[in-house]
């Protein structure tokens, strides 16, 4: 059984030491689900389409958090991200927004955990700028879809 | 239909004008959860009873990140939290980790967006202490589990 | 002459002492103008009623940023917003685009900084996304238009 | 008639792709001017030659804010911005302070967005250290006056 | 033996609980020392009477980091600062410079921490600043002078 | 004698400009040690072999901070760290912890202030865990202890 290489020999949690690796392009995209009642769905869907728009604002908060990545996850390494971006994709019939993130380096450290946060703070502001008309949404389905650079090359789920 | 309090009459995106409300005792409990392969858990467990503690490492990063909750989802109030708490519950036959947290306030609006950023972050930095043993776990079930005080009474899930 | 408060005696530097001070309702209005080209406005208009909305992200960049005002101001103190809205007029004639910020807060302070820095950030982010096709924007006539609260009572420009 | 460069082809916001972009070294310069009674520059020019030190207090917050530019922009890329200096420019006839700023990295992307954070946040400084006895400032002409480097080559305004 | 309060029966770290305590006037100053070769003071002094002010620059730094003490430290407390202020003694006879910072609050909970952090990020600064002619100097006695206000009373070292 | 590289002719504090430095990998060693009662250091023991484990958050606490360096002093570079790890050893007679902590970088500029963070923090968490049972820890020693890397060669205390 491999060992969990942000600990060291004697157990204690470190940053792993990426100094030797060479800057490589690298990309990842990451998913998650949003579910909600379907009059929540409508009430997006509306604010979409207006000037008050719940997605355009998820969007916007998505980014910023996947640039702060490093400060929020304790052994991130942190890095110059060339891009971000987040997509949504409304499903009317099962009442649920999917966000799915993509984040790109060239660096010495893949990009998996800017792009599952940004996915993750998205799908937290959508639920913040609905709460007071739905409580019980669920946030689910936050995973790695793809990844590509680095040593380990492509990993597609 | 009630309209999206996050925005005004015009659909312009606004931080909530709390001001008027009293501050008064709230609290919240929200909840996740991470699916993962059964040797991942395995070490998980063991590093919980060694010195490399990866539970404890996802609990330090999530109280820390409900502290900057304000900083990361755009219309939320900051708030001098009075407490927040972070408890990992694992289930060997279901091979995942259910994450609940407490945050408390004396304030003028609630802390369910802090509750549920500390289990967001909390996830994400098991997600990134795993990753390079495997890189298909899940989390999901990010909710509010409960809530108490402020204009809208008890809420439970 | 008056001394500046910000400085001790001695001329050092320092974070005023407000402890005595009474937590009371506190109110400030900022306002600033962007000046563009009128391709660029245009350019602006357009996005507005699309998807792609510059005046949204920037209405977000600077409500977040008078969040974080005390980070950016040495001595500026810490204050739990309880609310900031930004409002853009759009002035074809001219080609400009005249930024208002409202900030409200129950405190020991008043809100001036916030509301200019909220004014100020967006007016920044306009210009990041506008640079591409516009980099001789100006920003001007940054300045607290109404000031209600605390010792100094009303102030109105 | 050019597209706002951050903006998808659905018109949704993204941080610009600069991963193709070679590392180079850039340059960028900026200014600000701040508008004050006579009485208030009186003040400030006393400061800085005694201890207490109006703009060596501004000038500190404008370099610290420009390495946080990507912080506060909600599409700007993250740089290790290479250098900051801030100069100040006493005008006593026309009773202002004029604020020019110098950044520089070598990277993927411009630091335009960076010089300009640094003068706006020094701007924004000297008004919340003197508010107390002129709350009337105005801060006005923030602009870029110089842009080396990358592919469009060199502006001078 | 008392128990850490820092963490819960099963020995998990966690915030304290400070709801049920009342918002009271806190007060608290610490020290820290820095020790470094002569030549080093002698262009400190030259510095602090010049335009050119490493002491300036520290103290900045020093009370910045105060307000930001909740982000540094895991399990404290986000506090709205009343004030912050820091001293320093320069002893041309030792060598060293002794640092003093008093914080002040109306809260839940006690300043201790954001003092000590003032006085620790101003003397790293020191170092910053003089490192690239003394590399040897030395921070030490950082430690808690004073502290009113609260349950405990006053303690004075 | 030298001059303060960390001003300009003119005495204004500037980041120094490493743009035209190459890119090279260096590393720093810095330590620290805390003292305290002998019922403290106990009770620091015992809590590292439970689960409510005093030094391994102070190690995240010290980890996270290190990557937070540039936000902290004013005049030093954002860097992109390859690694930081933080030991701590335990001195049962002389009742005190060392701390030493070892940061790299593939970098423009040295990584000393980010090891010297580390540490910093790292003993300031210890004392905040412990402070319920103990406010007369003091915290010393805190230095370079070695640097390898760029034009000034090997330095070791």
């Amino acid at each position: 059984m491999t060992r969990l290489t942000h600990f060291d020999k004697d157990g204690n949690a470190r940053m792993v030491d990426v100094s030797d690796k060479p800057a490589t392009g690298r990309e990842a995209v990451a998913g998650g689900l949003v579910s909600m009642k379907k009059a929540t769905l409508e009430m997006i869907k509306k604010s979409t389409i207006s000037k008050g728009d719940v997605l355009g604002v998820a969007r916007v908060a998505g980014i910023m958090a996947a640039k702060r990545t490093s400060e929020l996850i304790p052994m991130c390494h942190p890095l110059n991200i060339a891009s971000v971006d987040i997509d949504f994709d409304i499903d009317t019939k099962k009442s649920t927004i999917q966000i799915v993130s993509r984040a790109k380096v060239t660096g010495r450290t893949g990009v998996e955990m800017e792009a599952l946060t940004a996915v993750s703070v998205a799908a937290l502001t959508i639920y913040d700028m609905c709460k007071a008309v739905d409580r019980e949404m669920i946030i689910s389905d936050i995973m790695l879809l793809e990844k590509r650079g680095g040593k380990s090359g492509v990993f597609k789920r």
